[in-house]
């Protein structure tokens, strides 16, 4: 039976032997949220880049452009990081560069990876289903908050866990703990999340709605995942 | 209010800053709860030391010395990492170097803070009561296991935040995470942690009797704090 675990933070993630594993890249506040819901809406494909500079060159390629920093959009981009964004036939067909405060690193540190999906709640069977049938190890890489843990990314990994109980081994401590907090949680998450003073920051910054729709389980059966420098949808 | 934040592992402890703070590290199976219970036996002084040559040449100056790597005592040194093994008057106003696997590395990466406790189920309470009585921000430095997140140090980590609550503020994420696990868990700590294939992979060391008593609650009044080079008893 392969196995699952969790990684609570890329800080961590040098603990970790990659190679020939699964990793799953969360950001549930939003990064991985909105490239699912992008993918959703039509998007070809999404380049996550590490910096501002290196996003801002590839609109000379025609690609829009996306940036998000400490929370907000950041200047002279077309995209923040807000789902909502990127609705309303604004990405359909359009290639995307985006960066993001963690969501980018989570993924671009797992490159030794065999597969990489991102993850979020909006399309939590479609990457339970595509990892049970790979068959491979999982790792799943929260993007935490500035290296920190944080919960919603947290209660994404106990979410996908308890969707794979059974035919995933789960015995390691972060994933038990994973699993425990979204057992607590998932009657209402939202409310949940509201103890965190990281989730009441963000609320502050007027995206409560974008954080009821990342919570959202299932909306979408896309399947972004990584292919040689960027992330194309495995559904489309 | 001081605030309360739990780090839960020393490969996140560059991201906050110790300074001005106190500092609780916790290596529940079994550094912390051995150097608690060796001072509750009567002994002067620890010396947490970082290898086991370090801690061997302790052995001129009529130090006991113990040392452990991976969960069992290392060749050539008096003492190991069981409780057991410092009672019946064998520690009784002696000194001791110790090297352990997780938690000596907790206690000597935390000289930055203003204090250092060491805290564990077996002094719980008195942690609790000197913290209130300091009225620094706290911060619980979790040793985990060879760098990993464990279960045992964060439950210990959410049980003294939920001795402190109304004392502290305990809004961050990490916090909410132990003190949450710690109250899905406390009615029966042991059974919960039997399924942590790490408590299970020590248990095969036929610890089974140390790992029930590391999770006894305020069995001692002991108090280890760092000083200069050296733990000892604030309470002796």
């Amino acid at each position: 039976m392969p196995s699952i675990d969790v990684c609570f933070s890329p800080e961590l993630l040098h603990l970790y032997d990659l190679k020939g594993k699964a990793v799953v890249a969360v950001d549930i506040l939003r990064a991985t949220s909105t490239m699912v819901t992008a993918f959703a809406e039509g998007a070809a494909t999404i380049y996550p880049v590490m910096d501002l500079e290196e996003c801002r060159n590839f609109a000379v390629n025609g690609c829009l452009t996306a940036a998000e920093r400490n929370g907000i959009k950041a200047e002279g981009f077309d995209l923040g990081n807000s789902p909502f964004g990127y609705m309303d036939g604004k990405v359909k067909g359009r290639e995307i560069a985006i960066t993001t405060t963690n969501g980018t690193r989570a993924i671009r540190m797992s490159e030794a990876a065999s597969e990489i999906v991102v993850g979020a709640f909006l399309n939590l069977q479609a990457v339970a289903d595509h990892l049970e049938s790979l068959g491979l190890d999982v790792l799943i890489v929260c993007a935490g908050w500035k290296g920190q843990f944080n919960l919603e990314d947290t209660l994404f990994a106990g979410a996908l866990v308890e969707r794979l109980q059974g035919k995933f081994s789960s015995e390691n401590d972060s994933t038990l703990a994973a699993l425990y907090l979204y057992q607590t949680a998932k009657a209402d998450l939202l409310n949940f999340l509201r103890q965190s003073s990281h989730v009441r920051r963000l609320e502050h910054l007027e995206i409560h709605k974008d954080i009821e729709f990342c919570l959202r389980h299932d909306a979408y059966t896309t399947l972004p995942v990584w292919r040689k420098d960027r992330l194309v949808d495995l559904k489309s």
